[in-house]
């Protein structure tokens, strides 16, 4: 369903058993910047409202979710920080081409895959940890994280014919794929 | 309540009779810009998590706004477009001081001087306008506004002890009512 080209290794499952307080404070980060890319497409392309609704739907969820965050670290008492990001993203981003409208469906797909991921590892996750609570948290948040998704290709294809982006979101999904194979040292949601 | 050095002309009454399209398309922008404001905020003061949280708040308002704009609009055929913005929020955001924390402080009350304006302008519009609908959707976001200017001037005391964050609070209102003096050709919800 999410046309993932990589399972998440075990690599990444120890590390989060090692640091999983900076994984959470990734997370809050992880939430925080999802609302700001959606943002920042909406500032792009005001002119076509459908695709600024469908975006201001997503910032209010994914500010939720950032909210959400918050409110678990302050349980535990982990303090909120900055932390350098993982390459992840950057490494994503610099896949986006530079023309119209071409530029707007790799925006889109890769905010999209971003998304995929993150629901690969939270459904890994609520599995994979041993706290309840936390367990309950990611599996509440896997399933809004899909739909993020598939409402991001959706939202490509008002750039570009649907088999454009079918072939496109294939490449770009390799090329993820790839990224993730490359060892990020550290300790993130995306590394 | 609102601190307003200036009361708006009946110069810029007389633009909305003969603009009403326009300054509801501006509008709009105006709705939007005020969520990517409070978002910036958000990423430049990531680390304090009670301004975070009221940011986000804000967020989440100014995007339901900018949508109740958008079926407003809708409703009324007018087509949502881009729209040379006014000289007003350049005008103000000149103003900020370059060091935190005075940039933050300075940040925090233009963000919050535009809406005591916003207020201001949204309650004369809903004892003008003869269109009913009209009137009713200013004297809904009127309210949200005031609460907006207040919570911004709030935030801006986390930063500077309250003596210094009230005088410079005045001489931004005093400024503000400076740059509504000069002319803006445009019509615009700030000009």
């Amino acid at each position: 369903m999410l046309n993932l080209q990589s399972d998440t290794s075990e690599r990444w499952l120890e590390m989060v058993d090692k640091h999983l307080d900076e994984i959470l404070i990734d997370h809050a980060h992880c939430e925080k910047k999802a609302a700001g890319c959606a943002m920042n497409l909406m500032f792009q392309y005001v002119e076509l409202q459908p695709l600024c609704r469908e975006l201001s739907e997503i910032v209010n969820e994914e500010l939720e979710h950032f909210g959400q965050v918050l409110d678990l670290l302050q349980r535990r008492g982990i303090p909120f920080r900055r932390l350098k990001p993982s390459r992840y993203g950057r490494a994503l981003n610099d896949l986006v081409r530079k023309f119209e409208p071409d530029r707007a469906v790799d925006r889109l797909l890769v905010a999209g895959i971003i998304e995929a991921r993150s629901c690969e590892r939270f459904d890994l996750l609520r599995r994979h940890v041993q706290d309840e609570e936390l367990s309950e948290f990611y599996g509440g948040l896997f399933e809004s994280e899909a739909r993020h998704y598939s409402t991001y290709v959706r939202m490509a294809k008002m750039f570009r014919p649907e088999a454009a982006v079918k072939q496109r979101l294939e490449e770009l999904m390799q090329l993820e794929a790839e990224i993730l194979r490359e060892t990020d040292p550290l300790p993130r949601m995306h590394s």
